[in-house]
């Protein structure tokens, strides 16, 4: 029922969530907040608002005493960490949507956090429009999460979605979503699943208070997907969702991934399509959930700088309980895993990598097999990371040690069929 | 990163989400809590757990100064407000589960709140597991919310999923949804809708900061759903759902009613099958977000009440933001709204009440039309508490005035062919 001070912003980057953002923030005196000045890098480029708000140096926003909070949209890995760690240091809470650089560098902006006592918020970072940060850090706390499993990048999942559902090329599905804004001009960043794996580290962190590299994670995005996969996912009702995966194992170890996968009609990712996001998340008490909303583009993720914006006022600020709470908890390679791989030449992949194969099949031009790996095996593998290979995890994909047991049997009866070896 | 003081819990109840709670802050120290006492009605009863534990006498728990959070987890509504008043005025934090008592007494149970500066939780009020309170409290206040619409009864949708995807009759799907524990063993509350239209209250004032007592709101359950009507939702391909909506209209008036409706594959609501709980949002920036999970049973509420226990340690106070924000917002009848109404004899439904009508079936058991009526005449309607007559709503029945004037011509050709007279 109190409302805190008023906020002065000062504000990096005037792209289309910034402008938005001021636009928004300038018809909603409720809001209570104003955009004080915007820090560009082009000084001649035209603006959509007075000369008078630009500058182009770092220091009139760093070190203006009137301004309470910065707000960080810019591209630059690098320079965002700069202005990012600056502004903490100087008190001032910083609300950013840099998930590369909020996930490279999350040990030392959560010190910062701590020395400094400066709040720093990034709904924005994961999830677009999805508040799934918050209902980590607040929401899932004292009941055991068992595992969560998202589609986090709207624009493979756009691309995904108007392959697997509309038909189309890669190559056309890639311009389309351009086109719709839904990608980079340079998407590498997109289809190689960098950013996924980006914004999981950061949520490992809310949901298990776990730190991670993303380059220790184990990804791959959707460039290797062949036309082979995309007809063995029509024929058996999946579809294939670029999916980010944690799932906690019995010797307090995390399986975490981002691959693609064949995802059936009774997940709920299944009906996650286009730009959108969603998470399942599995916890003990509560069992299954979802949280479903935009995940790319320019209002989706303005909703979530605003929130945060707004979340200020009554001094928000994460608590990163599961840190403190369960920091028992690491990421393991201990487990097993059922994947689907198809590639063109019987010795692209080496059989005897796994643990037992399910299922083969070739033709002319692709073969494919079903099969569980060892994930460490899969992780070292080196035909994992050729062009010509293509891995989709199962669904379910994670098989804890102690099911393999049981399953071991099949693969003495698969090698005396002589087809693992 | 702070963690508060330790919690002595006084718990009024000692049910299985009672039992569940004192359980699991047994098991896990780490979430700084404890059960000091139990505050039960029948000291005879036998209890899992020390006989020393327990008391009959509210004073036990609510004038000892080691208890510095009341959960209170009782059935009767009278009781639980003269637990949660006391408490609240004593300054002890409250977390309730109570929906009945908090949606007759939400002006009074805020104005306590802010005359003692005591928080009072109450996440599993509402959906279950789901932290609908929450999102709506911490996330939708900047972005304009333009509606929502959910499922938040888990007994009736049991009930319906088992009807209209499993065919059994209301007798069979009642009986079923009682021996799995999904419904009381008087479940007139479920049943009649007064349960969902009570929860309806509690979400209006969280999304909206709109004080209504739930007897003005126009409310039906499924009691009176015809198996014409479930042939009729089967051609269709729709399922029937009681859905609670609220739907912001031009002129500051909010449509908000508890009816079963039509609801097709399109809409995120089809999906929720069983006791699942789901709501749809739709706000201006982020566009459509749908929240989903377990809204009936034992532990999903025993991990809303662990949430709001947790929530304590942070001294989290809900700021009911919107009541300060945007309460020039209130509940309006002056729109039109497009239903579904079945009934035995010509005469049941007064035809002239509507607007227009789109569709008239007769058949010699029933008949049943579609049309367009004023939502005021639907309220005022004899026939829409006959129980031989059932109302149903359409996919999207909010009409607002504005587009009742293209839709008009439509009247005088159907009025030309006498079908509306």
């Amino acid at each position: 029922m109190n409302k805190g001070n008023f906020l002065n912003i000062g504000l990096f980057g005037f792209g289309v969530v910034g402008e938005g953002i001021y636009k928004v923030l300038q018809q909603t005196p409720s809001l209570n907040a104003t955009i004080k000045k915007v820090c560009i890098r082009q000084k001649e480029k035209k603006r959509n608002a007075s000369a008078s708000l630009f500058t182009t140096k770092y220091e009139d926003l760093l070190h203006d005493n009137d301004i309470n909070l910065i707000v960080e949209l810019i591209d630059d890995a690098a320079d965002a960490y700069e202005i990012v760690t600056t502004a903490l240091k100087l008190g001032k809470p910083v609300v950013s949507a840099n998930k590369k650089m909020i996930a490279e560098n999350l040990p030392e902006l959560l010190q910062l956090q701590k020395m400094y006592g400066t709040p720093f918020l990034y709904e924005a970072a994961v999830g677009g429009s999805i508040p799934i940060i918050r209902n980590l850090e607040e929401y899932y706390d004292n009941d055991l999460l068992h595992s969560f499993s998202g589609i986090i990048n709207g624009s493979t999942n756009y691309i995904l979605t108007k392959i697997i559902s509309d038909g189309l090329s890669i190559k056309e599905a890639l311009l389309e979503a351009q086109v719709a804004g839904f990608a980079e001009s340079n998407p590498k960043l997109d289809i190689s699943g960098q950013d996924a794996v980006n914004k999981l580290t950061i949520l490992l962190l809310h949901a298990y208070g776990v730190f991670v590299r993303p380059e220790d994670l184990l990804f791959t995005g959707i460039e290797h997907i062949d036309a082979m996969d995309i007809r063995y996912a029509r024929e058996k009702g999946y579809r294939i969702k670029l999916v980010a995966q944690a799932v906690k194992l019995h010797n307090k170890g995390l399986a975490a991934f981002v691959l693609p996968q064949f995802v059936n009609s009774g997940n709920l990712l299944h009906g996650v399509q286009n730009e959108y996001n969603g998470m399942v998340l599995e916890s003990r008490l509560a069992d299954k959930q979802f949280l479903y909303g935009k995940g790319a583009g320019r209002y989706p993720t303005s909703s979530a700088v605003l929130s945060d914006i707004s979340a200020l006022h009554y001094n928000y600020r994460y608590e990163y309980k599961k840190r403190a709470n369960q920091s028992e908890l690491s990421i393991a390679a201990d487990y097993f895993f059922r994947v689907y791989v198809s590639f063109n030449n019987w010795e692209d992949v080496d059989k005897m990598d796994f643990e037992f194969i399910e299922e083969l099949h070739s033709t002319e031009e692709r073969q494919y097999l079903l099969g569980v790996i060892h994930f460490n095996k899969l992780k070292e593998a080196d035909w994992f990371f050729n062009p010509a290979v293509s891995v989709i995890a199962c669904p379910d994909p994670v098989v804890q040690k102690e099911e393999i047991v049981g399953l071991s049997l099949k693969k003495i009866s698969l090698q005396l069929a002589g087809v693992s070896d």
